[in-house]
């Protein structure tokens, strides 16, 4: 039987899960695949540390490149993460005829451009179902699957952490500090957990995405980002009572010949499937012109779940190898009815605003003054009870607004004398 | 560029999509596949009626062996449903050397086993994405995506006309009469509903997915199927007021080394994602080792919906041709910890229970004996207002208890002098 051989750069969980897999379902993936798939070299910094897998020592080196060179490599597969030195290697393996598997967001995010270019040229492929929601084959399917499909827009719950501290926020009704520290023991959280709760990582896997779906690699600058650490409990509960939850979405509109690319907390209704995914759970709904309205949901994140992707790029490219020639459903299409990425100043959205306002007669009077001038129209306002500081906090709910004026209207508003902090505003999605 | 033809045999509105989007996506699909995949005859009984695609007329046939003997096509697409001629022409088409499109359940479900393994020895493939949950890429995901996983059970909401019908009566409180009269307006039920509200129509894909998650074909008499033309309102709703909501789902649940296979209406408790399934939208719940719990969601018929997994399936299947090989992951491996079907009586669930009783003290008493007798224990008991009937609506809870033992017990109940209407029990899936 015909052995394809891979390299592994990164023994870390994943690594490990990957090596697992490989040895405890042989027989299984010989028998699908009609080969067998064989890691042959495994890098890393530590190569002493013990992992939950024994290895062979003569298997492994600190020297990626042992790896790179060996022509006896065909896959590389690279775990290592951040991007130097990892998109050398990649770039290397690629001139080196190797194909590659990675599940390195931060890395495609940023040079997707160039490394698939790099990857076509050499008539390689570079696979990486493991970057986005883990075990979710939502790569494959927005490729295959919805082949044919013209995606409206993808709403993503992609990062588990920020999903953890939302739902325990809203669930056992504590604070967002109190939700981070729960989320650390627990392991969701990392010590600096900023990429993650300020949306940087949501928004390197919302490029992904977008690239699977419009067939353009949106550069991170074109990508409006905000992350979670501002969202207060007060917001939380207001959110709830008017019927909806607090979720950090990944977003890839379409509307008209524009694209929308942001990342922000957002108010999605109770009735909403992505109200309901809880704690570190993953979800992507799809909205395409053919098959509709789709969801993709499961874990975003565990050893065995990103390695249960990495072993299915695996599959695939041994019949990739097998059949000599590219996948075409790996060929992305740029989406011609997309001319250009809209600015943040050009957004429309629905707002939730919240005021904390001195109680004075004349406030409200004073604030829609200001939202109408700038003509925003407001769909329902809540006066909430007194608080013990005195202050009053005003919820509104607001119709299809423009960023810009939305903005300028706050700024102004915030000026108000009877405004006392500066206001909230979270925007709201509906589809 | 070299062409892939295919022949189209059932010319109605699936088959029309087809064309459509074969026609308005020719260049993103040639992009794609670096193929062009054309329909070079359609065959149907009525080849006058107007459709919305307009068609040369030479295309068109009543003869099937028009295109089966056609050497030029490769593909056939059979839409024409039903078990002949249908399985006649996909086995001529398979000896003739073409490769076999089709959304049809029914005939995969009866007789999947021989069409593949005629298909494995001719060398061909079959592809059936369209023929469980429309357009969501479940088969392609079960097989590829998660091509490394074991799988603990599958539970799926694959009944658009069922789950119309039973959230219509949770969320507009009528009776199982008024929705499905509601669905026939709609055009979400056909004039003989049987087939899908009986619970048939989900075993023939429940089957499907068996064979995709388990690695064999189950024959029809050994799964169990329960159908909701029973439920009434008043369970639904006592359901709802308890935290769950009734569906129609399809499972295949692995026990020890038993396989479960059941369709039946199922209590599910209102924070599980399958619950807020509603409409004609279907769902598949996949529990998975290495993957986790995933779900996938989306409509679950539709014209454009089904095409675009037809149009999937013919995609992979240029790539087939091209390769001149089968597609690996086509490789169903049966999974050997799978020892038996389990018999319905040795199934294990929790119920949920309605006794109708004459309100006579003494009568929770002889129920709960008559319980206990069988080793069944109670949950929760709730005696509902009397009725203007005199009758008075006991429901319980079940702690898990095995099927035999349900069904002796409720018999001896049924005949003890207090209950006056055969007690309803409904099954309960927590996972």
């Amino acid at each position: 039987m015909k052995r394809i051989n891979a390299g592994l750069i990164g023994f870390g969980n994943v690594g490990s899960g990957i090596i697992k897999i490989l040895r405890d379902r042989k027989a299984l993936l010989s028998e699908k695949t009609g080969l067998e798939i064989s890691i042959k070299k495994v890098c890393d910094q530590d190569i002493v540390s013990k992992r939950n897998v024994s290895l062979d020592k003569a298997m492994l080196t600190r020297d990626a490149r042992a790896l790179i060179n060996d022509p006896q490599i065909d896959i590389l597969i690279e775990l290592i993460g951040g991007i130097h030195p990892a998109k050398e290697f990649i770039i290397e393996a690629l001139r080196k005829g190797k194909h590659v598997v990675t599940a390195n967001k931060a890395l495609l995010a940023l040079h997707g451009q160039e490394l698939f270019t790099e990857a076509a040229d050499r008539g390689k492929s570079i696979y990486f179902e493991a970057s986005v929601g883990a075990g979710i084959p939502i790569i494959k399917s927005l490729r295959e699957g919805l082949v044919a499909n013209r995606f409206n827009g993808i709403l993503g719950i992609v990062n588990g952490t920020s999903n953890y501290i939302l739902s325990s926020m809203s669930k056992n009704n504590c604070s967002f500090q109190e939700a981070l520290k729960a989320a650390r023991i627990k392991g969701f959280a990392e010590k600096d957990p900023t990429l993650d709760i300020e949306g940087m990582d949501s928004a390197h896997k919302l490029i992904l995405l977008t690239y699977l779906a419009f067939g353009r690699f949106v550069e991170l600058k074109d990508v409006f980002i905000e992350g979670i650490s501002r969202i207060s409990l007060a917001d939380v509960n207001y959110a709830k009572e008017m019927g909806f939850e607090i979720k950090l979405l990944a977003i890839a509109k379409k509307e008209g010949s524009d694209l929308e690319i942001r990342v922000h907390p957002t108010l999605i209704p109770q009735d909403h499937l992505l109200s309901s995914v809880d704690g570190v759970f993953n979800a992507i709904y799809v909205s395409s012109d053919l098959a509709g309205n789709l969801l993709f949901y499961g874990p975003g994140a565990g050893q065995l779940s990103a390695a249960s992707a990495v072993v299915s790029d695996l599959v695939d490219l041994t019949q990739d190898i097998k059949a000599g020639f590219f996948r075409p459903t790996l060929k992305i299409v740029a989406d011609k009815t997309v001319k250009k990425i809209r600015k943040i100043d050009d957004f429309e959205s629905r707002y939730y605003i919240r005021f904390m306002a001195r109680d004075l007669s004349g406030v409200l009077a004073r604030i829609s003054g200001v939202l109408a001038k700038f003509g925003i129209s407001i769909a329902s306002v809540t006066q909430k009870e007194r608080s013990k500081t005195q202050l009053v906090p005003i919820v509104m709910l607001i119709h299809e607004a423009r960023e810009k004026n939305m903005r300028e209207a706050l700024s102004i508003i915030d000026r108000l004398e009877a405004i006392k902090e500066k206001s909230v505003a979270i925007r709201m999605e509906e589809a």
